[in-house]
């Protein structure tokens, strides 16, 4: 019985003291983490929340009126003040490290004591009008200087004389309507175009292949005015004195046009003038509506078509020259700008990433204005301040995001976009490597009505998600959000019940991260109502009167609206830097895939014997897009088993999203543009702004119209439809399980 | 006191329960794994050993035998048939996956009713002489069908007449010589050259430049007979009667000829036959020295320098044309070769890897062989096979390498390496986000001295330490390793104590990986005493006269050379698949990299007064160098702390090794060659086998001699510089901690 009792008792004891032991060894082995450092999306979720709500309208409207009291010209030592502050402000408000990163570019300025200008001369020569050498200045600002003058950046010197021809815009097809149906030849002549539709330097580019020996180009209020609106100070129009700047290159992406494909360094070998990337070889220079009235009004020549007159009180006649009244007089431009090789410096501020500090998401917006920059740039670069203010406020509060925030104020982007592309030239091979994506912050607001996005097709379902999560900035939509007041504003009827969101073209400092290197891009701004808004841009675009009280009394007086683009902006970094997964959605590619293939193909068909004759056939380029199809929606469904907690598993899923944008970089480029080289998106060779699907066949279909040789164009688009095709199906396997 | 000692009791007993639950928890908390699946590197090197052990001589004598029975050019149903053979025995050696992958490309054959030669013809236009249609059949093999005999693969048919003229080796220095010094002229003549020094493509291409109407290469003595050996089947000379296929393309990288920059799928747009890449526009067929006595004894004109003469008991005259004697005959070649496009079939296995299955290392060689391939390319393919087999045992004992290895038999290699280029074009998204490292597997043997190794400088390190593992294979040599026997025969005497490692130039599959790619590569094979043994590549080459017996009889009688380049080839692909930590070392490429750029400023400041004139000097190039050399230390030093435990550190650090061979790459490409893309590394214009360091501004300083506009051709010199400077720096970057 003792000794029972005894046993009994030492395998009682026994089986508690395992029992405990395992207990402890239960609680030891499940209280250690699998892995240190892997934050969930909860507590991601909740640091969103307020970082989005740390930004305030009163932080914004400080900014801009910080940096908009000077004019900052790229290359000017204002231009430099403003981004030793910039740095210094970034410091303060908490990032890792924050540096200058400048380089010695061509820009063009005019010439201080020989101003440009255009005259009407009689046959001794002597002028008998002249256009105005600057615009009126706006109240409050008198006694600013260094406001330079309305001028095409990077027109060759020269005075030129000749008869005038109006070629409506300047497009492609209206120098085609000019030389086929009017019988009009521009050869040795002048050519006046109005701005708008389409990139001031494909106009240039088009008056010199029509031979002319310079080009005009005047703001015509039916392009530059909206309905019932006051010229500025007292509205948000144009002014008959004011006109509009900006560069007149054809770079099609190389950025400085000395050093193609290489950052423009003290050491850097520079190619000749003559030999640069994208210079005009005649003058260019732009007016106001004031000046372009005296310039047309005494045209002679035919009386051109409705869609070619604007809304002056003229009657746009075409020329060439004056009516016979004023038959000897011409029109003679004199050009005095200089080409000069200047320093410029972009800031870079950086949060390193917690956990994969070798992956890049990237804000990055310009700085240089062609004067204050009220709207462009500096209502983006508020906004990427109060950005950088409220990621400062979260990392004081002990928040690291996953991924490393570079935030960038670029240079030089009038001129051509040059600080963004001489970075990324110089960084080309760290981004290709490590850049998850691009958000671009130029000017946050184009007008009064609603959200406008325009992104790669993998952004959009983050879109999406993030707008429901911002409050719409508009009165009386308390409690709405801003998805649901963009939805109602602009719903997307064609494709889906959705807000549009857009292609991107180009024309601002994303072009080279997304168009050269292939980094998945975005931007977002408020813009107008674009079914009753007819202008271009808005109205005092690149004037004198983009200033702060363009955008405080008119824009957005309560700062609510660049409050939500920021909110967008910000959202869309600290999502993709902080995802455990990348927010990208390859299926909203696939989708998009489709429907440009069925756009691009409607084009062809368009020449149904043709396509016959030559057999051209698009169905390489649909068995792509199919393929690509399934392989994305593979790709999703092996997500939802994902274990989220193996960080290799993880990274080569983030790879796989990440390099997906790559895989539709050819390295060859599109067919003479080097540095265009994204198959599914870059603008058409006719207009740089207007982001094109498929641009090469765009292109190559494009050129049919006008093409001597039918074969050989129509061999071009063989040939394109069968780049298009690979780039997918390669595309397509960067999808499939890695092995 | 009772009280008390309950108390007592109490507290004891919790302090055990306690002191339990405690060693439990730190039981638990230290029995559980940080993380699953970190196999170490001593594990790695145990299954290394068994690797190189299971690779046997016998096996790879059986692989060899089975593989070079039946000739099996590109494009033959023979070819096929291998390919098939191969892939069976891949998958029952347990490779997880093996695919045949085809391509139509285009290839190049002898017309087989209208044969090849040349004629020597009268004032009539009789044949006065004609040379041979085929090879003497080597004993053994006279029952096979389908020999293709000797021919230039891409000549253009035709049927050229003229004079003869002899340029030596056909090199640019020799066609200098010609017209500069011995004042002859090659335009509307026929030249002829002897084989060697330079890639024939080159040659051809040289002729071409000359204006010749046709070329001719014949093997001498000279540099395809090797002293006091018998020629074939008695030794390994090549008979009088033998000679070098080969193709006589100038490619530069592009692979198939129609589908530059793409792959060559059925979709796949087809450049014109006018517009093919390299395709040379002038006869060329190819002789032996039995045959080039009859074309050569005759000639008149001048006697050459002595470095023109081969080993013929003739005079080797210049002409043009004949003596006085035979001065009415004239030259006539008839060539009616096809080019036609015809479909190749690459195999493709691969074993998934454990843990970063989308890491890449490769192993590929080729299959197709001009006729039995006994060394080119089978004693290659054969040890590939061997290695295949011997990683699929490994496998079998549950063995699994950390990232996934491809192995890879190519088609079509000796038609312009297009089997391996066009899949390289195929997958070039997965390499380059991908791929680790290729290492190639041509011909195994080439000599019977001691090992030849060519690769990046990155792979050095891992090649001796891996040679310091592996046997000499030579008799006598018992317990001697092959890095010891190896460095006694070719020590680097000018740089190193160390066996010489040489660059690597073109001319096999690693070029689009390496050159276009940026992918780290290296070659090993077995090779002759350069010191001695003076005469080009080995004598066979090319010829019928490469069989199995000329390796069994004469090359590697015990197969233990093979098995040692087995061990080679097989251990740099399982170390770096498997090794935790990449095996590259980033500071013998900063070594490489100053060598390289003392060399090539040399070979500028050979002149020092244009240098002067023209502003040219090397400081950037040695201040970006310095950079790289410093950053590339400062990355080995953090290596000594990093934490391999964690898989995302491991990975940050083995990404930055591994993208270290892509930051070469410039994606415009060197000057005029596209796919000629990595800045440190790629062959001359002027000799494809040749590799050269800094081919940018080697080309340029190449051109000044014969330049006729120095400023322009020291403008290249220094853009080229520029950019060598700008890639070192940018690849410096990449080695700096990421953020």
């Amino acid at each position: 019985m003792r000794k029972e009792g005894r046993l009994t008792r030492w395998i009682g004891w026994t089986v508690i003291v395992a029992a405990l032991l395992l207990l402890g060894f239960i609680i030891g082995w499940f209280a250690k983490p699998t892995r240190p450092n892997t934050p969930n999306d909860t507590v991601s979720g909740k640091y969103l929340r307020e970082f989005l709500d740390e930004m305030r309208p009163e932080q914004i409207r400080e900014h801009l009126r910080k940096f908009t009291r000077l004019p900052h010209l790229a290359g000017t030592e204002q231009n430099l003040k403003y981004a030793e502050q910039i740095m210094k402000e970034w410091k303060e408000y908490g990032l890792d490290s924050v540096e200058m990163v400048p380089y010695d570019v061509l820009l063009s300025y005019p010439n201080k004591t020989q101003p440009n200008y255009i005259s009407i001369i009689d046959q001794l020569g002597s002028e008998v009008f002249n256009t105005s050498l600057a615009e009126p200045v706006p109240e409050g600002y008198e006694d600013v200087s260094n406001i330079v003058p309305p001028y095409s950046a990077f027109s060759p010197k020269g005075q030129p004389e000749g008869d005038l021809v109006y070629v409506n815009y300047g497009r492609t097809e209206d120098f085609f309507q000019l030389e086929r149906d009017m019988r009009v030849n521009a050869t040795g002549r002048i050519v006046i175009v109005r701005y708008g539709k389409i990139f001031r330097g494909n106009k240039v580019k088009n008056a010199m292949l029509a031979g002319a020996k310079g080009i005009i180009m005047f703001s015509d209020p039916a392009d530059y005015w909206a309905a019932g609106v006051l010229p500025y100070p007292d509205g948000w129009n144009l002014p008959g004195g004011g006109a509009q700047r900006g560069n007149v290159l054809n770079l099609n992406g190389a950025g400085d046009p000395l050093t193609p494909g290489y950052p423009a360094k003290e050491y850097t070998y520079r190619l000749s003038l003559e030999d640069g990337v994208g210079l005009p070889k005649i003058p260019v220079h732009p007016i106001g509506f004031h000046d372009a009235i005296n310039l047309l009004k005494n045209m002679g020549g035919p009386i051109p078509p409705n869609n070619w007159k604007g809304a002056l009180n003229i009657s746009y006649r075409i020329g060439p020259g004056f009516t016979d009244d004023f038959k000897s007089q011409k029109l003679r431009m004199n050009i005095h700008s200089n080409n000069q090789i200047t320093r410029i410096y972009n800031v870079i501020g950086r949060i390193r990433g917690a956990l994969e500090p070798d992956r890049y998401v990237i804000l990055g917006g310009h700085r240089d204005a062609w004067v204050f920059g009220g709207i462009d740039p500096m209502s983006g670069a508020a906004v990427v301040h109060e950005t950088v203010r409220s990621a400062g406020r979260l990392i004081s509060k002990g928040w690291r995001p996953r991924r490393t925030l570079i935030f960038a104020s670029w240079d030089a982007e009038e001129f051509g976009l040059q600080g963004s592309t001489e970075w990324a030239e110089d960084n080309a091979k760290l981004l290709q490597e490590r850049a998850v994506a691009y958000i671009n912050a130029d000017s946050a607001i184009e007008g009064m009505y609603t959200l406008r996005v325009d992104c790669t097709p993998s952004l959009h379902t983050l879109v999406y998600d993030l707008t429901k999560q911002i409050a719409s900035p508009e009165e009386g939509e308390e409690g709405v959000s801003l998805y649901e007041s963009w939805h109602k504003r602009d719903n997307w009827t064609d494709n889906r019940d959705a807000p549009r969101i857009s292609k991107l073209g180009s024309g601002s400092d994303f072009e080279a991260y997304f168009i050269r290197l292939g980094i998945a891009a975005g931007r977002a701004r408020y813009t107008k109502n674009k079914k009753t808004e007819r202008y271009s841009s808005y109205p005092v675009y690149h004037s004198v009167y983009e200033t702060f009280e363009v955008v405080e009394k008119f824009y957005d007086p309560s700062f609510k609206r660049l409050r939500a683009v920021a909110q967008v902006r910000g959202g869309l970094i600290f999502q993709l830097a902080d995802s455990q997964l990348l927010p990208l959605d390859v299926n909203q590619y696939a989708d998009a895939l489709g429907k440009y293939a069925q756009s691009i193909a409607q084009l062809g068909h368009r020449h149904p014997e043709e396509m016959n004759t030559y057999r051209v056939s698009f169905d390489s380029l649909f068995s792509a897009v199919e393929n690509f199809t399934v392989a994305a929606r593979d790709f999703h469904e092996r997500l939802q088993t994902l274990n989220k907690e193996d960080p290799l598993q993880l990274r080569i899923v983030n790879d796989q999203l990440m390099y997906l944008e790559r895989a539709f970089i050819d390295p060859l480029g599109l067919p003479g543009r080097p540095f265009y080289r994204h198959v599914i998106f870059a603008p058409s060779s006719h207009n740089k702004y207007a982001g094109e699907s498929f641009p090469g066949i765009y292109d190559a279909l494009f050129d049919i119209q006008n093409s001597a040789d039918k074969q050989k164009s129509w061999e071009d688009v063989k040939r394109q439809i069968s780049i298009a095709a690979f780039t997918v199906h390669a595309a397509a396997m960067t999808l499939t399980p890695p092995s």
